[in-house]
């Protein structure tokens, strides 16, 4: 997608011993870059979320492998990036993906072999992960068609929860992938966007990322979809996810659930949109995702602009009192009405799943 | 309650022209009062909610007759002030109860007289609604010590949304009085403080308040009261309410809804406290209840202290980006386990109501 009418990756390698990235803690103040160096480096731009979204997160684990490899190529130091990265976020599946496919397409390897194919590995799992956020949107835009057509023309309200965007991915993104086309297609999409406590990657980098590409959006409160969606103005809502389980039950950046539960008793469409490395066929239901405690500043605390220009931080809760910082929650799949895949769209159960990747 | 060991209320006369209050707006940051002379003084402070809480709304808003009855006695004066001060916030009915109570003590009084009546009736409303509060305490208490003797010792874990504490009446406050009561007669009560955004009513006075008179609390986004409810961390939630409608419905700050739908969804008892005056008797359902939309900037700017002293407000969303505000939703009485009234309590149904209040 483009920034400014140039056309940008959330990450891409400089020469061979480089690789950059949009550093995300900076949006939506200030566009700017962060160069990683090493496997270190990348653990900490993950953990700091310079780089965050699950796909983003799992493409950015393979470049650090890529870097490791480049400092010592052999088996312990292999094993060492894949658990130093792998720890970085418990939540997110594509994580472990993205390690584990780099760790089995290097481990029986020449030494002499690896940097290099740990390098076109990452390159294709980013390739891979556009054309999959690609396909994604092609079958959301479907969903948003038929929606737009029963609003004859009158303005159709997506509400979305946290950054699912390109931002969050390598283009494109997942929730966001079939907003963009419908937008391109001249649907009349407007987007609810969620704030999304503590973070705020709603209003700083969903809301940033669809003003860039002119998309029409209104930033609302967290606690504000609900009302709309009683109101009568969501049509639908799509989000994406950092783990699915088999049944179907999805974990998403915390406050998800409540969203899920408020369109339900609207009867108010709630779509999912996903590759299917989210997937973690390993577990049977949502309750087995651990979910990542983030850090009591990140609620207490808030940075944003100030008058003349530059950055401050203020503290704005009571002194004193203390808080708590679930980044996840997880959303019953009773709760979902369909998923969006690179494959196509299914119903989020394990049946639906199952049909659409019966390889699993 | 208590402030650094001193008593205080909301709002106190001092001499005859003049009222103070705390200033909410500058809390949790700074502890100060404000001093109104004049109606307009009052309706300014409620418009900018240095004074919010729908009862506390309701008792300023009585003094704001008084304060209009000093500078002119007349009937058009004393119809001037009513409306001034009735159009400041249109969602809380205390507001229009104790305005309407206020004219309906003057207007068939002697001009002479109206100063001194006026000024008495407002402390009278004053006085009442500490009076209401302690008894909706002693009936809510009876609810927490009910739940706490099912975990036999272990946390009473509560859930609350916004500022129902004595910040948002004249002492004592609705959904905090049961908790301060239990606390203090030693039931091991904790308190999940939702943050309450895009105004932090939450995090910036429930927090604090707590905090003051020593009560276990924690702050959380408002997107992850959901999530703890799931986990089994959240025995019952209590909340305050801006209008109750005739059947039950209840319009209390935009969020409620959705933490109402999770408490239902994980089968937890969703209590709502009020004064019957929060009650609208006039409307058949909460639809009718009017909601006020507020400032983008309040969801779009943040106040908070800065390293090194000093408030800073900041600019924390995508530049550009539009943002809507609605202040308040409306929960269905379905969704409501309790009434908690200074009568008792009582089903959220219109029966319930009218039991409670038979000569409704």
């Amino acid at each position: 997608m483009k920034i400014a009418g140039r056309p940008y990756r959330t990450i891409w390698p400089v020469g061979d011993a480089r690789v950059d990235v949009i550093d995300q803690t900076k949006l939506p103040h200030e566009f700017a870059t962060a160069t990683l160096r090493s496997a270190g480096d990348v653990a900490d731009a993950i953990r700091r979320m310079v780089v965050r979204g699950a796909p983003l997160i799992g493409a950015a684990a393979a470049y650090g492998i890529a870097l490791a490899m480049r400092e010592d190529a052999g088996d312990a130091a292999l094993d060492r990036a894949h658990d130093a990265l792998l720890a970085t976020r418990p939540t997110a599946v594509n994580l472990r993906w993205a390690l584990a496919r780099m760790r089995d397409r290097l481990r029986n390897r020449a030494h002499a072999e690896r940097t290099a194919l740990a390098w076109a590995e990452a390159a294709a799992i980013c390739d891979e992960d556009v054309e999959t956020c690609r396909r994604i949107g092609e079958h959301g835009l479907a969903i948003l068609r038929d929606a737009a057509e029963k609003k004859n023309g009158a303005r159709l309200n997506v509400l979305t929860h946290c950054n699912a965007g390109w931002l969050a991915c390598v283009d494109w993104g997942t929730a966001l992938a079939p907003i963009y086309m419908a937008h391109d297609a001249g649907v009349p999409v407007h987007v609810w966007v969620d704030e999304t406590r503590p973070r705020n990657q709603g209003a700083s980098l969903t809301a940033f990322e669809l003003g860039a590409h002119g998309v029409p959006h209104t930033i609302i409160a967290d606690n504000a979809g609900g009302h709309y969606m009683q109101a009568g103005e969501v049509d639908l809502a799509i989000v994406g996810t950092d783990r699915v389980s088999a049944n179907g039950d999805v974990a998403n950046k915390i406050g998800t659930y409540l969203k899920a539960l408020a369109a339900k008793d609207n009867a108010i469409p709630f779509h999912v949109a996903l590759p299917s490395s989210t997937i973690d066929w390993s577990l049977q239901s949502g309750r087995e995702i651990p979910i990542e405690e983030r850090s009591a500043d990140e609620l207490l605390t808030m940075t944003g602009r100030v008058a003349g220009g530059g950055l401050a931080t203020v503290e704005i809760a009571a002194p004193g009192s203390p808080a708590a910082n679930p980044g996840f929650d997880v959303t019953p799949a009773r709760l979902v009405t369909g998923f969006i895949t690179e494959r196509g769209v299914c119903e989020a159960t394990a049946d639906g799943l199952r049909h659409l990747f019966p390889k699993r």
